[in-house]
């Protein structure tokens, strides 16, 4: 399983997560971290797989305020997340923006909120998707226990599109049973964010996590 | 074929062309008009098949400055564009939409600008869909001559999507010629815009547009 | 005072709206109506001040899907609401939709947050400006006990900028005497939503509005 | 003069432009870089002033892909850019940003096109406005040459809302010479991109820039 924790705008200190992400021993889980802009390239530092939250569907030159994806790379991202439901891009931007992440080397999660839009999002030709349903967002609310359709729903789709394609869940985890509930939905990762990045102990919250894998 | 002549917000007058419209008289094409939003009831009035040029993707409620579904169908529309070249939206709007297209009875176009958005376009089931190559976009250069490739790879990549989608050739079409091409390329139809809002007889225009079919 | 009535998306009759609003008589208020785009033509022919929700920073053109300000006063729309906090729009795309008001004949009132932002609408040049307080709009919340200072403090950031420019009251507003709190710290109108829009009896609404005037 | 160098999406070396930077010495301008968020840190450890070219207008928080002040502080960033042309904001995210930079102690340029927008970006309390005058933006025609009023005039606008606003001119610079003529019309600073950023020498680019003064 992946399991990708979005640090987003939270107050936590990045490389601590960062660290405690590193030192995750487990060959059934590879972790990654996803942090402020600014902030990849000291994440990226410690060792562990850094993701950029975004990057814009651009090429270099005068856009000023954009994030492109060359200087994510220089600073040591090595994938990125797309149209994440905080995030949500035109059409023709996150095609521009897998562009960029081809082009540079990024893997790529585009993340979409029902199984119609995963099948749009995979036939765009991301490396893996990332179903959000609206109603888990920030809930807590386990994906095992809300809506387990969505998710076999969204694997189903994306695989009648391109069997290439992985499927995330992408709302919905908080403990390690909610990971092995996705896995066992059909799902190749997870996204998590606060769970992981405002736990007192983010170690001891990602060896839960991956524990029961 | 469909012919959907597109008003955008040129200096024409919308009852003449669309009065031109309602006067051609071919089985061999289905002509509509797509005015702004605030010309729909004066166009609908004169029996031409009507669109609008875009739908939000809301329901009622507190949307100030929208364009509801349900107002555009008490004008008098049938049918809607999304997505246009010129108010590209994000794939979540388009989901909503196209939903609120469903939910009021309107026909809809999604435009995309190649094969790659053509096939997420035809995922999210519209009625049809609109390949507008970005490099023929209000140039005058016919598709047929500049890329039919894409074209035929537009229809090819919604015809594997879903079968029920028609699709349709939105850029590059100012004569009979080109509508020909577009047919012969395997289009059901084609979005057209000044050559016949800008023209000094619409009537005309749009004669010598469906002649050749 | 002017009383402008934004029906924004609601399930209302719009032109059972305007025929209430243009059978108030009274002298002491003008009573507008903002319905949606598509609406407008119907609206103003019950003779009633007929307002647009929205008009887009753009000239005649390729602009699908724009709300073109000559068309709405084709329709009959003889103002518009900009930057209403359903509809933000961009520093240069008001200064751009004020250039088109101003191409067309069109009224404008301008909407804005708080006293800073309403000195900086007011350096725009627009006939009105509207405070929205954030932590009145939809409540129900009456301006004149939630914070009366906003009102006060938007009514002397305008007059400093530019005294020629009006102050509306944009939130907070659902009875007579809300109208009169209005106009006593120094509002020379008032924007009005669902009180008018959703109730049984339009007109007797507007009547209760405007009688302690 | 303060000299402010901002590297857009451009294929340059920020570490090296910003060494290049650190070298200028000269009493008479003070210069900053504005790099590519990702590149802040690198960019900061050369000792140079590090501006960011955007902040988002959100506080910590849920907010996947912004660019948060905090973070772009911590990567030691001591300005920022709002409003850029090739970024522009909403009014109300504008309020929004300069009250993250306010809150994180970054200082603040707020881009706009004419004196009208100056003076409404002047009102909402930045520490300097930029004026851009579209005609002159990548043209490499000087603004000394192209139109000289336009700077006095903001200047003087952004005099009249506020006079501890430091007003910089953001386009039509290339040379010395041009930095010259926009101290002598009034402005505080400039804005910079292409000739230094893409220069073969930047250090001699930026050497020739500030001699003159």
């Amino acid at each position: 399983m992946f399991v990708l924790v979005n640090l987003k705008a939270y107050p936590c200190d990045p490389v601590a997560v960062a660290e405690a992400a590193a030192s995750v021993e487990t060959e059934k889980a590879d972790v990654a971290i996803a942090p402020q802009a600014a902030h990849i390239s000291d994440v990226a530092e410690t060792g562990v797989e850094t993701w950029a939250q975004h990057v814009s569907p651009v090429e270099h030159g005068s856009h000023t305020g954009s994030t492109l994806a060359e200087a994510v790379v220089d600073a040591g991202a090595e994938g990125t997340l797309l149209n994440h439901s905080e995030n949500r891009l035109k059409l023709a931007d996150i095609d521009g923006s897998l562009d960029a992440a081809d082009r540079t080397g990024l893997g790529t999660c585009l993340c979409a909120n029902n199984p119609d839009q995963i099948a749009a999002a995979a036939a765009l030709g991301p490396d893996s998707v990332a179903v959000e349903p609206p109603e888990l967002i920030g809930t807590g609310t386990p994906v095992s226990k809300a809506d387990p359709d969505i998710v076999r729903d969204a694997v189903e789709a994306a695989e009648e599109v391109d069997p290439s394609v992985d499927v995330y869940c992408g709302a919905g985890i908080s403990t390690g049973e909610d990971v092995v509930a996705a896995q066992e939905l059909g799902a190749d990762g997870v996204l998590l964010a606060s769970g992981v990045a405002k736990a007192d102990d983010p170690a001891a919250a990602l060896e839960d996590l991956v524990e029961p894998l």
